[in-house]
């Protein structure tokens, strides 16, 4: 049984948050024991629109998640720079699928995962990013190394939760769940 | 002092009440006096994967925004027949930007505002939708009807937001929101 964890915190952006909610639960329709929970520090977070969203577990599950995506928003400028919040996250490229929206990479950047990696962000943390020691790609949309994946902007996340699902259940899952929100008479290209 | 409202419902689809709102929210950026509610007939709607959402007023606030947009999911199906939840929803096309996305559409169907009109939504609903005389368009994710606006499937509340914040704020606000979630190096073409 493969689980997903998306990493909220106040503050986080509600498309980043929302669009791989609802993209990764449908993959239930075709892989009926797949979970995907919402965690966080906090029983409840708030979003930077005023959304408060409950978390389904705490945090440190993250460290047993088949994928793992960090959230993004306002909230990481802060958070990276908060020692007792990143104690609780422990990650695992070699055996997890990671991924970032925006500035979520900040994150990923600040436990140390992305250091002499390529990674992009939301444009406006580009250089922050760099302080990270992180080679920042500012003109594509998805940037993938090996198991992590960072993503920006916000509706990147469709071709972001494309790949993860990809890579834990296949391609054909991951066409038939974008089949599913496709603007009727289009095709997406991720 | 312009103002919008999302209607939802219990067994909302996630992406189709919060990509609009996240979109709208954004608007504020530009437009520092626009409003933007979540309106429904309870305090709390649950949507179909289980996210509880708080509303800010009750869904009679429909009658006085300038841009209504009716959510949509597997909801819509037993709303359709509650003539009680109906009757509290009251929309003015001519004086009122209106916009569904995919089963929302029915709504404004059961409601009698498309009779007569092409409109559009989920495929699933195809028929259904035109059992209420409306001229249904299967091969658009968009369809423009005045100041109706159907829309389907979920990412196409992308373009949805798009045509609709042009009506309320003119092209070129429209064009910064979505530029706010473009994908790096990409563009986003409504």
């Amino acid at each position: 049984m493969k689980t997903a964890v998306i990493i909220i915190f106040d503050d986080f952006t509600d498309i980043d948050v929302f669009l791989p909610w609802d993209l990764l639960n449908r993959v239930k329709a075709f892989v009926p024991d797949f979970t995907v929970k919402i965690i966080g520090t906090g029983s409840v977070h708030t979003s930077s629109t005023g959304i408060d969203l409950a978390t389904h577990a705490s945090i440190e599950l993250c460290s047993t998640a088949d994928l793992v995506v960090v959230a993004s928003g306002k909230g990481t400028r802060t958070l990276i720079k908060d020692n007792e919040f990143l104690s609780r996250i422990h990650l695992d490229p070699d055996r997890q699928v990671i991924c970032s929206l925006c500035t979520g990479s900040l994150i990923l950047a600040a436990l140390g995962h992305l250091k002499g990696l390529s990674a992009t962000t939301y444009p406006t943390a580009f250089d922050l990013l760099r302080s990270y020691e992180v080679d920042v790609i500012e003109n594509e949309s998805l940037v993938i190394q090996g198991n992590i994946a960072t993503a920006a902007e916000c509706l990147a996340a469709i071709e972001l939760m494309s790949w993860a699902i990809g890579k834990l259940f296949g391609e054909d899952i991951s066409s038939n769940v974008l089949a599913t929100v496709t603007p009727n008479g289009k095709t997406i290209s991720v």
